[in-house]
């Protein structure tokens, strides 16, 4: 038997009209190339999004068309966001910083028909022009006056756009399940892989953030997200902030300065800020250079990679700033888990508090999460077992855009693989112990490359280390230690005997190499990929 | 184009799922008549709730049959709640406040085969038995040897079923738009009416309940609604604190005692405490007669009925208790709006800060509001127009429970009227200023009868007032007052001339009746039907 309740469909559609009745003057405050500081209310950016609506109708765009983006966090890529997602398209954000071929690609694999820019991604644009196939507009997001000089004949003005447009628009009623944006994931192998977002996952996502134990977002927060609107719609923030009211802080393309950063904060009265530990570790270097203390930040939200527990103590002792580690995906909209300490946290000795922080958090409502074995058998939650972590919910991606086959991605029951290797302790707190590929598969028992690399590293003669399993007759793989030695150097015997007490035996890796730099990916971490390309022949002492 | 987001249906199996694996040790504690305080944890309440869907499935419960339940706050109810609920079947809560031949007609009705009653509901099933015509069995929420003697043949004990039933329950997979709990409203006019709810709409109740500027529940909370579970789901407690795993407290039959409530407060570390004014009232007093401080509760939610704000005042003053506002109906599972301060209250006039505290609250996401004249064209949020309230979200009802007809509740565009009269300020913040059919109609404008009472009852000659609409041949209705006048009583001049300056001119009284009582409701309330009734020829001076 039906329940019998209204039907109204959670859209992002509702989210604005919801904001727009509720918190018309709440304040959005942003960087941008051709202004310091620009601000205006919620209002006006939805009015603004009606223009820019009424534009995209001009310019041909139709009901589930994908309207690309390249562009900081900034008003302007709001209003895209709002205007492009509530008037049925698909609000499609790329990452300016991927390889130009790459940008190519995913433009070319999208088939977008318009594509908006800030004006400093103009040179690399023209670069790319000759090669879009489908492209047919280009929008350069800026006023009239700082619009820059281009040879391309395709290229319009975004306030001259909105300027043009009519201010009424009528927004379509939607469906849930309809596809609101798109952001591709940059895979270190294969082309990236698009995942299309539903309004309903959307939403969703935005409900479970604000609660207090995970974002705990309210009307009277000020939100800074150093995450980029191109990075997994910045964490979900454009419309979780939305939602509650809160006031919007958009850094525009000053993300990396740590100047800028703390001026906006204590400007602007920023509570709560989010982003990718560099970020923060940026952040932090400007403010002891500079002997200063954030006015009114007291949270910060890290994810993207683990954070150094010396950096949340850091900005916990010098700046009364609590730094969550929250754990997510672009497949994930991308929330899984959030780190909030448990009750009675306080009263806990101090490395079972180190233990806590340092994990990745726990399942946010709405997201399952499992760790299995090779057999896809679950394994316990005893903080010990660590295995392959899958997740399921409604805003995990069911597959890829335009890939029919997820066989690669997804079980036969419909969990999504993240590619992760991970242990969840009895209270839920999970834990990344590896990347899939990364792990050491050793006489069928797995071994944690991260966890000898974090025991290398403590060493005082190391300065960078990488762990990668290599082919062993008879125990499969076993892993092989590569490290940058300082000074003095440790001895082969010495760096080995350091593993010992602190893993089981069998952990300890079967060999050490020396050498003066180890590779790195295009985001900078080490390239295991390369590493495991070039040892794949190195012969491990006692192996034959 | 639809997005490729997987499809996890919302519901309250998704909701026991997760918190059976993320807060298993959480507690439950509980008042019964057969138990001083009963405490276990939320995983020992799902592994009953698993045997007692065993239980129910041998009783001959099918999908979506109606399981009805006589009974208090506690840990049995909230067995039934997810047993029933989440193995298909509809947690169909009675209200045994009501009459009984109310109670007889709700449960034909509804066609319930299975009733769980406390034992001390047993005396009233038994008058009512013979006349039931679809309860197959009655099963007493008891432990054996507590088990009251009875002459009905179809009794059976609780704690025995469950021990008799299967440890293992193979939990369904159901869909989101499936019912999931029945409650019926008791209308002051016509028969009760039956909401039912969906598992979608619970569940997104609960997520919105659950944020900051909501009910801001947390992992470290301590619950105890005093709200009954046969009213509209205890206000969506039993959701909303599983979700974040918080502790819950029941406080089973002594919902009115405030030496219970006190000592429940005080022993289990209760934090948040939610129930109508009445039990505050009662608490308060027992409060100030005993001398007495609440340790660890920090804030209240009252709904039901308007919250005096004297009485919100003295439990912050005394107390330190912050006492929220919130509005709500069966019909919206049931949360409507929720008042929590703007920021920047603490440094608003105090006569700005009272007006705030006294309105209901502002509309929360999901939630839309209208307020409407009797065209249906929708009037201005400016604090000051009053019309009919209409409401429109995922947990509003779209009909009632075997009605086919819903003109009456719903208009065209599907909203619903809540028969409330409102008024909704700038910000949002909606009062409540009467009931449709309360409010008087003259001259094609509507006067508040509850503002016109506020300002009778502030005379201090008044010791009740009541304000209704009588016909008149050129307003169509006028105002008239009727008091119960105290001593010295006030004249009727006196009285009239008090409301000058108070209100505009035409909105004083015609008249004033002097009575010795006000007739009263079956919940207490002034019967303003029973005074229409009565006073529907009365000769208002001046009227032909």
């Amino acid at each position: 038997m039906q329940g019998l309740m209204m039907t109204q469909a959670l859209t992002i559609g509702s989210l604005m009209a919801h904001a727009q009745r509720l918190h018309p003057h709440q304040q959005i405050v942003s960087v941008t190339a051709d202004h310091g500081v620009f601000r205006y209310a919620y209002r006006d950016c939805f009015a603004r999004s009606a223009r820019l609506a009424n534009a995209l109708a001009r310019l041909g765009m139709d009901r589930g068309d994908r309207v690309a983006t390249l562009a900081w966090n900034d008003h302007r890529h709001m209003e895209l966001y709002y205007a492009v997602s509530c008037s049925g398209g698909i609000c499609h954000t790329v990452n300016p910083r991927l390889f130009p071929e790459q940008i190519r690609w995913i433009l070319d694999h999208a088939e977008a028909r318009l594509l908006f820019i800030d004006a400093m991604f103009l040179p690399l644009v023209e670069k790319l022009a000759p090669a879009l196939q489908h492209i047919e507009h280009i929008v350069v997001m800026s006023g009239a006056q700082a619009m820059p000089a281009t040879a391309l004949p395709n290229v319009l003005c975004y306030e001259t756009l909105l300027e043009e447009a009519d201010a009424h628009f009528d927004w379509p009623t939607l469906d849930a399940d309809d596809a609101a944006a798109l952001c591709y994931t940059s895979g270190t192998t294969g082309n990236p892989k698009g995942v299309l977002y539903s309004h309903r996952a959307l939403l969703l996502h935005a409900y479970a953030c604000t609660m207090p134990d995970v974002m705990n977002l309210a009307r009277h927060d000020v939100v800074l997200p150093v995450v980029p609107m191109f990075h997994v719609n910045a964490w979900g923030v454009p419309y979780a902030a939305i939602l509650v009211g809160a006031k919007l802080v958009l850094p525009g393309p000053k993300m990396g300065d740590g100047e800028t950063l703390a001026g906006l904060m204590d400007d602007e009265g920023v509570t709560l800020a989010l982003g990718v530990p560099t970020v923060w570790q940026g952040l932090l270097e400007y403010l002891r250079k500079s002997s200063r203390k954030l006015r009114t930040l007291r949270r910060t939200i890290v994810g993207g990679s683990a954070c150094p527990l010396s950096m949340m103590q850091a900005f916990e002792r010098e700046q009364n700033v609590w730094v969550h580690h929250a754990w997510g995906m672009t497949e994930l909209s991308p929330l899984g888990t959030f780190n909030a300490p448990p009750p009675g946290y306080d009263a806990l000795p101090e490395d079972e508090q180190a233990r806590l922080r340092a994990s990745q958090g726990r399942p946010v409502f709405g997201i399952e999460l499992k760790i299995v074995d090779d057999d896809n058998t679950q394994l316990p939650w005893d903080g010990k077992a660590f295995g392959a972590l899958k997740v399921r919910g409604p805003w995990v991606c069911s597959g890829y855009y335009r890939e029919t086959d997820n066989t690669a991605s997804h079980d036969a029951d419909g969990w999504f693989d993240t590619g992760d290797v991970a242990s969840i302790d009895a209270d839920g707190y999970m834990t990344i112990t590896d990347r899939t590929k990364d792990v050491i598969k050793s006489g069928g028992e797995w071994i944690s490359s991260i966890a000898l690399e974090n025991i290398a590293l403590s060493h005082p003669g190391v300065r960078a280390a990488a762990v990668i399993g290599v082919q062993h007759k008879k125990w499969d793989e076993r892993p092989l230690l590569l490290i940058v030695p300082g000074e003095p150097a440790p001895t082969r015997d010495a760096m080995l005997a350091h593993f010992e007490g602190r893993v089981a035996k069998w952990w300890i890796p079967d060999d050490v190499v020396f050498v003066d730099e180890l590779p790195l990916t295009a985001t900078g971490k080490i390239s295991k990929l390369t590493l495991r390309q070039r040892y794949a022949d190195h012969a491990l002492p006692g192996d034959g």
